[in-house]
């Protein structure tokens, strides 16, 4: 089974290729560009989804859903925005099919075109402006807190299954505000909750910090964004919250009277993470035998193998620890398929990346236990029978700490501090991953180092420290070091 | 606030728009027929989705994700299916846009033209089965239990917010099986799903029953229907479950290996319900103060209103009441805004259809008790201070029970029996509601009916009573009545 997947060191994409076919997480469609998420790819995404799902009500939003249709002439509204989502999407000119009059099948109505042709969205912001116009007219219709679910579609060339795909799922938060500072703050707030959720659910650690104006958002004045290191040492932007000031207000013209009764425009931010997320929790923590899911995101958190084979006295102790796991709220299955041998079962789960499996075979019973294996670092234990539930909650939160901790010691051994071109250029060549070198702020350096490396500037660190320094191309002064990488 | 709705009595439909409207439930966009579902609205969906999804899984089933657009092709495989989904759809034919070489604005670009066109899904089967074929090689790969929550579009010329849309928001479920038998078997377990669902959750009573020829889903051999009755006695058809045959398997070449290893054709089920189910809610409970939401799936279960103003004695008995109500998992919202009055509160409240207010003030609270008021009867009672919170469990479950009961009395106070075309017609035009007549069970009287009355066979019940009879146009023996009614 797991002889089927490429090894990281060999042929880094080609495994990330391997786990998701293997692993049954998803797949190309006979769409080009468009990807089928299957049942299990599914199950991880959903535990992801519900618990970003909960933050975002906890935070005061509620969900909504906006049209997944936008009219060509919405896009052009916002200059930026024009320019950054007009150009690859598709477009709805018809709205009819016909029998063929001249032989088989269907053909497009030419009587059924569209006066104004229809974009799918790319992301919401001018559908959602739109309607806000009508809802908003006084301060006290503010804020707006509404997050959506949504499908949205960006017509790529270059497709990879999670990363980049035609059509993918994400959620888009728009929120709406009386003053410049709230919407910072909101701005602020749901980067957090992104930072948050990628560390404590997915023991991914990130970077927080914010984008150069190269890497905005297009029609954002800041874009704050959550940076995740991938194992092989490129980067990967996991999660964007965008201060939009009020550029989206005056393209709609979206007006309230505030408490002195005077006509403003509105403050808006908009922010959104996406199956991209899935991409991002393979190349952190998964290895050459498969898949590994942090317990608190895992579809199946326990696994129970009967060794050899299921029988009445092994099904008894399952059932006894099932109902013991379940009872505090952990997911387990019992895998009792007697027609499939040991090894291919164990090899499986691990494919699937189940945090912990327990073995229960006829001599361990004999001694009163169980075998315990750990899926991020393999080990295994003999647990007395009376103790495994208490034993396995513990190795649950064990499992999720060490994965964070691992992927952060990855991150540090991967991290280098840089002063000149060249050791920048030798350090992206051998080991990759951040780079923190001065900066002097300009567009220029910035496109320079990227045509020379393929890096690009990922974020300027929300709490980076005060340092006098130069930037490695023009000599100009920095006051301190951004981070470089090359990215997903 | 309440007199800004139309009576039910004087323009049932709007009565139905005002209450979308001032619940604000959803609005039209700026998009033809598209509709925009505001928090509240979705508030609700996200309540009734959830409790589906739950059910779905206790059956066994897992969420996929598809592709929302379908090569055009695809749709002319399976020959009924074509016929009833490949006329009003929405086709993208390009993949970008430009900037007008000649103006303003942005242009689709001519040269950005797509080979095949694509269509926005109506329903998947036809994405989902091309899909199948990979995934299915042996009867070890079956059942294949998959539901996907998605958009899809259907274009409409004439729409109505929930009922008719040209998006809406769905779940469609499709399984795959070994035999024939399991199949329908699986078509029935999920009519009954829905079923179950539309009475215990949504409190509104359903006839369980089978489609003619005419009325059912495209490439299906039987199609499963839940038929509820709205308040106006016009039928709404809330959910359908169908048996799709080998219909799907032969269009796209899905075998299986059985037991012999001899091929055989994949047996197919497919199932759905929408946000058209929102529609359904309205018509049935609510009444000319506004919406009535059966507690089991209402955003908020309780409102507390401060009488007239909040102040720290009556603060401190609201939390009070809100833990021990949270503590029981009862939804609770403290309206405590010192700006409006409790008349605007009171209305409102009843306008959004809160199953419970509580009201305190100080005169009560004086006598150690708050005064309760049901939203479905408008009863008010004064109950003590130490017992509320079990008062209120008990009120909720009562709301439930009286809202299904209400709905049923009024369902049978509106179904007729009659056994000539002269009664057909006059209990139409009169009272409306079911209507149980005999029927020869051809295609010709079903349509002569339909064009005199309107009315169409809504069902053939499960469990119809065996009884001789005749047709009342074509004079032919019939064994069992169906029901007829006019319908959303
Ligand atoms: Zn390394
Ligand atoms: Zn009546």
């Amino acid at each position: 089974m797991a002889k089927s997947i490429a090894s990281r060191a060999e042929n880094y994409s080609q495994w990330y290729v391997d786990i998701i076919k293997k692993a049954r997480l998803a797949e190309h469609s006979a769409v080009r560009g468009s990807m089928v998420i299957r049942p299990y790819g599914f199950a991880i995404w959903e535990n992801m989804r519900d618990q970003l799902d909960r933050m975002f009500k906890e935070t005061g939003h509620m969900n909504a859903y906006f049209p997944l249709f936008i009219p060509k002439s919405f896009l052009s509204r916002e200059a930026d925005h024009v320019e950054g989502f007009a150009k690859e999407c598709a477009v709805v000119t018809h709205y009819r099919l016909m029998n063929n009059p001249d032989g088989d099948g269907i053909i497009v109505d030419p009587e059924a075109k569209l006066e104004e042709e229809l974009i799918v969205r790319p992301t919401s912001e001018t559908i959602i402006w739109n309607s806000y116009r009508d809802w908003i007219t006084s301060y006290r219709d503010l804020p707006i807190l509404i997050n959506q679910w949504a499908n949205v579609v960006r017509w790529e060339m270059r497709t990879r299954l999670f990363l980049r795909t035609a059509e993918f799922l994400w959620q888009e938060g728009h929120t709406a505000h009386a003053t410049k500072q709230e919407a910072i703050g909101e701005a602020e707030k749901m980067h957090e909750v992104y930072a948050t959720f990628a560390e404590e659910y997915m023991a991914m650690p990130v970077l927080r910090g914010t984008k150069t104006d190269s890497e905005k958002f297009a029609g954002a004045l800041e874009t704050y964004t959550i940076e995740a290191l991938m194992q092989d040492g490129k980067a990967l932007q996991a999660g964007t919250s965008h201060f939009l000031g009020q550029n989206f207000a005056k393209a709609f013209d979206v007006k309230f009277a505030n408490e002195e009764n005077e006509q403003e425009y509105v403050w808006a931010t908009s922010w959104g993470v996406s199956t991209r997320l899935m991409g991002a929790l393979i190349m952190t923590h998964s290895d050459d035998d498969g898949l590994i899911i942090p317990p608190k995101i895992a579809p199946i958190q326990v696994v129970i193998v009967p060794i050899p084979k299921p029988n009445d006295q092994v099904d008894e102790v399952a059932h006894q620890i099932m109902d013991d796991l379940k009872s505090k709220n952990i997911t387990v299955e019992y895998d009792n398929d007697p027609k499939s041998r040991v090894g291919f079962k164990f090899a499986e789960h691990e494919l699937r990346g189940v945090p912990v499996r327990i073995g229960i075979g006829k001599r361990d019973l004999e001694k009163n236990q169980v075998e315990i294996a750990r899926r991020d670092t393999k080990e295994k234990s003999f647990v007395s029978l009376n103790g495994v539930s208490d034993y396995i909650e513990n190795l649950l939160s064990d499992i999720q700490d060490n994965l964070f901790s691992r992927a952060l010691e990855f991150r540090k051994e991967h991290t280098t501090e840089v002063d000149t071109m060249e050791e920048f250029e030798s350090v992206i060549e051998s080991k990759g991953g951040f780079i923190y070198a001065h900066w002097d702020g300009s567009p220029e350096t910035e496109e320079e180092i990227k045509k020379r490396t393929k890096a690009t500037i990922r974020c300027i660190p929300l709490n980076a420290v005060e340092e006098e320094g130069t930037d490695m191309i023009s000599g100009k002064p920095s006051k301190r070091r951004v981070v470089f990488a090359k990215a997903y």
